[in-house]
């Protein structure tokens, strides 16, 4: 089986972490490929940035149809583009903030999101509630760390966002944590452990969620939505 | 007062048309301009197009900011690069989406969808949710008719969207009925007198919002989500 | 054009004001008219002030009706008798609670009401959810004063309001402040500027959307719940 | 115990066959009184109509509170002027429309509301959403059946009543038919015979939580929304 | 008319303050029993408890049904086995959770719940949003206090208790509390009198509720859901 | 890794075929074992029967957990005792209704559920909106088909389930169809063949997601509401 994932900044050091985070989990028989756009926002901390990352995401879904993968992985926290990549695939597409969120719901009653700028707060908000877990998501932090600086993940940031994690769960009862930035995937580990409830890393997440869809045979529903766009020439 | 209305679709017929509705209920003191990208695609029918769309609304709206225009229309059913377009201006910017939803629940109780291909019908479903609007809105409609179908608004089509309406009317005790494309502000008047209710075009809406906005003095929050976003070379 | 703004308790000099900050926004070619009722509660602060409050709006509609306005605004922040006039209306009416309340969803995601007296938060909360904005509305709050404490409105009351206005930026993320009683018109602009994001009169707003729906040729449906009703000699 | 039911329209007729169905379900100890305004409209079908029976309401909880009654039923299926009395009232003050969903909800899990014109299934639709019944409530029906036709209820009404409800529950799987106006009262038997699931009056329902409310020593909350109002000279 | 309490727990010093507890406010002509299991948890302060309750909860009812009993309450605030109780019998069954909220409902806007241990908030939360209060239950705390500790109400519970209330009170603006176990029912006149704001006992509640049901002749609806189910031996 | 099936009815012979199923999908290295228990309820066909089957599940959860079971899937759609097998199990817990659930929201917009009685939809409909799935939930059919009768499935089962999904996909506008019985398993490809939508069996939904949450090492929170339970001797 072979799955793509999709890190639709242009962080070559990112996209290396996050196949490696991804292999990790992935079990005997799949194949991970993590892509990166050659040019485009180097990060994604916008609604602007959504739109260019959104566009990203598409020419690479459209390269791995070609090359006949079988399920992608939008590898950013504001799963930017995924209507329209579930439009281009015949496999599963799933995004890592819906990931992260689908196993939160089931680790426990309540999670709480911890990312990366106060300005991305709004767009998780509209992922949450697009979801479907508006009850379960009890609240959402930034740490005010920008993404690139989990180019490198410092001792610093992990820090900074232990003891954010620690106040939602002590603060607002959250049963386990919901990272909201594909950078953060290589800390999960150490912060699951600091923190004392499952801290979720959508990356990890993703790769169970999109492999067992292709071993169970249910990719995207072609029914309408999602069937496959009249193609224009100038679309991207 | 600087309008300009933006239509994210190349056709110039369109974009001609939607100007002229925009012009009728502009009121004195009130200048509307009405463009279109050079290149994109033809019409926005798919989540994919929307991805395309948005790109293009930004490049209007910074070519707006930048000629010291007052306020944005986005003039496209799906409210394509919303979010976006608000980080990148200052004063206020409306989606002709809401903009029609909005009135629509202070003309009754409740209102009806009439819109262009079914496959559009989760995203309009998606503003519904996102404006707030998921009690009043008790029904959605495909006409089947393509977009690039209303360029010249034929008696067919007039008559396919009449018979969806008073359905609607009927069937939905719909109050009102909103029209789900830019391209059908012509019909508008025409419809309202064949059912009986409001029927409203998001175009002519909008131009209301958006100038009283502009005369009230109150543009985007720049508070943090919709502050200007750090400046990508390569964003677009 | 002409446009009457009900304000539903007896204080002539708050309805003056009131008529006042509507004509500053109001553009050319709308004619505003600001009438009170000549008794009734002074002010209205209580659910048994708004049941005098509804009755003192549709005896006003129903003068407006005869003499042919083409809108109307209830220019009190419980939207009094909004469903009954607009029985009685054939143009558009619209409360300045929804008209602020619209405005602010498109000014941004979020926004916070600040009040009179805590014990009408009860009603603005009833309010935030029938009109559909409950995810947009992340605070409200009551200062204290009293309504008719704005027949001169002070500089303690403006350094009162501000200081809730600035703490629910702070503290709750509003991207806009919605203020709860017409009597606050004369404050807004300063407010503005004080709190650095936009502060929303529920007076100016609703002027926008009344006008604008009136010039799009769109009044209240007469479909069935706002038809007019069996005339009863002893109604009001 | 005296508790006090108030008929808000001013037919005569309705109030005593009220006052019987109350007395019937009130079990020992209970002392039932009937009231109607001298004037005001002979049946509330609109929202013009809710206003003034707010209005006559309020005097008859006034002039019960002068008369020390332990507790009131608003008995009119719009539930006009609840809040307001509240207000006034220090014991517990129910609606018919609430009471009436209330005990629906413990009889099943989803229930139909089968009441008079059509006009008034908006108020209806508000009232289930502000008690919180949005899910159980899973249809409504008007049957065409003005309110003064209950003042004395014919085997023709019978029969279009029980149609309906036979409908909503075969179509809609209602547990239980919930009855839209206080006139119905004296058909509820029959009608549970007829249609094989409890069907519900409001009337009946109300004296079970009045008298329950009051022997249990719970009356309104007086801790700031429904604390007394303001004395206003003027207020009715 | 004869209602069984079914106190889900096998202390039979708790099973008999709950049955004073509801015979003070059952008024004439109501016989009231009190049961409760001979094995099966000490408390229920679990969901695993809650499953063992269920079994007990059920027992009872068939019990009560062969011996003709008119209505059944199940005293325990996680109403367990409420759905399978409806099952098996003909007359009303309620639970003490949903019925403090019912009648909170009735005496204020707002409630806030208060109860034993916090790993039962979960419950809680779930028990609010099944019977649609999710915005009336404006709070919920744990006092830490076992349900056990409950059989002899001490001074210092009730001051832990009371404390806990007239936070949620003054911090949540609840109008009601609701208390949130059985055991909590001799303190609910005294945290009355203490907070200043209604202290609604489940125990007491139901009675108001099952019986006035019963009265009125609305037992549970044998449509569908709650019809007889299938005989199995092995069931229980 | 090892993964346990609990069937919590007695019949062998779908435990055996839900076995065979979880097999089929579960990848290398992941060991099922399919277990049932040896007395209790031969189908969960009410709440009683739930009752009974969440009994069961504990016991063979607190087996498992002696075992060292990495994680466990609960087979049957109604989800029992989900919760309280959450109390007691270090690793995770799934359940199949939430299983299909969750695969459904990423394989398209929308999803049908088709199960077995009509008494129990409202259990599903529980189920749903727990899980937070109420708009992608558009719909949910009862077949008629007992549970049994999937000991082994016919061709006559077969053709009126196809009946009701195609019926799904055409009137409600279903992306994917949940199939609600764990006897279902074996007719789902030939089903999803048949109907052109994905069809989602929990039982392989559920094999997917629980070894995805081993696989990254994430388990029950064991904050509170999930801590193990208080031991008592009683309890099963």
């Amino acid at each position: 089986m072979r799955v793509t994932l999709i890190n639709p900044n242009t962080s070559r050091a990112m996209t290396d972490k996050i196949g490696r985070s991804a292999r990790e989990v992935a079990g005997p028989g799949v194949e991970i490929a993590a892509v990166c756009p050659e040019f485009g926002p180097a990060a994604i901390e916008s609604h602007t940035d959504e739109v260019a990352a959104a566009a990203a995401v598409l020419r690479e879904v459209e390269a791995g149809q070609t090359a006949g993968v079988d399920g992608f992985v939008i590898a950013c926290f504001g799963d930017p583009g995924l209507d329209a990549a579930r439009e281009l695939a015949t496999g599963p597409v799933v995004g890592i903030a819906e990931s992260a969120m689908h196993v939160a719901t089931m680790a426990g009653r309540t999670f709480s999101i911890v990312t990366t700028l106060s300005r991305t707060l709004g767009r998780a908000h509209d992922l949450v509630r697009r979801y479907g877990f508006t009850e379960a998501c009890v609240s959402s932090y930034a740490t005010g760390i920008p993404v690139l600086d989990f180019e490198e993940s410092t001792t610093e940031a992990f820090e900074t966002i232990a003891a954010v994690c620690e106040r939602a769960v002590r603060a607002d009862a959250a049963d386990s944590i919901v990272l909201g930035c594909a950078g953060m995937t290589d800390l999960c580990a150490a912060l699951s452990e600091r923190v004392g409830v499952p801290v979720i890393d959508g990356v990890a997440a993703s790769v169970g969620l999109v492999t067992g869809m292709v071993r169970m045979g249910v990719g995207t529903s072609k029914r309408d939505e999602y069937a496959l766009p009249f193609a224009r020439a100038t679309v991207l």
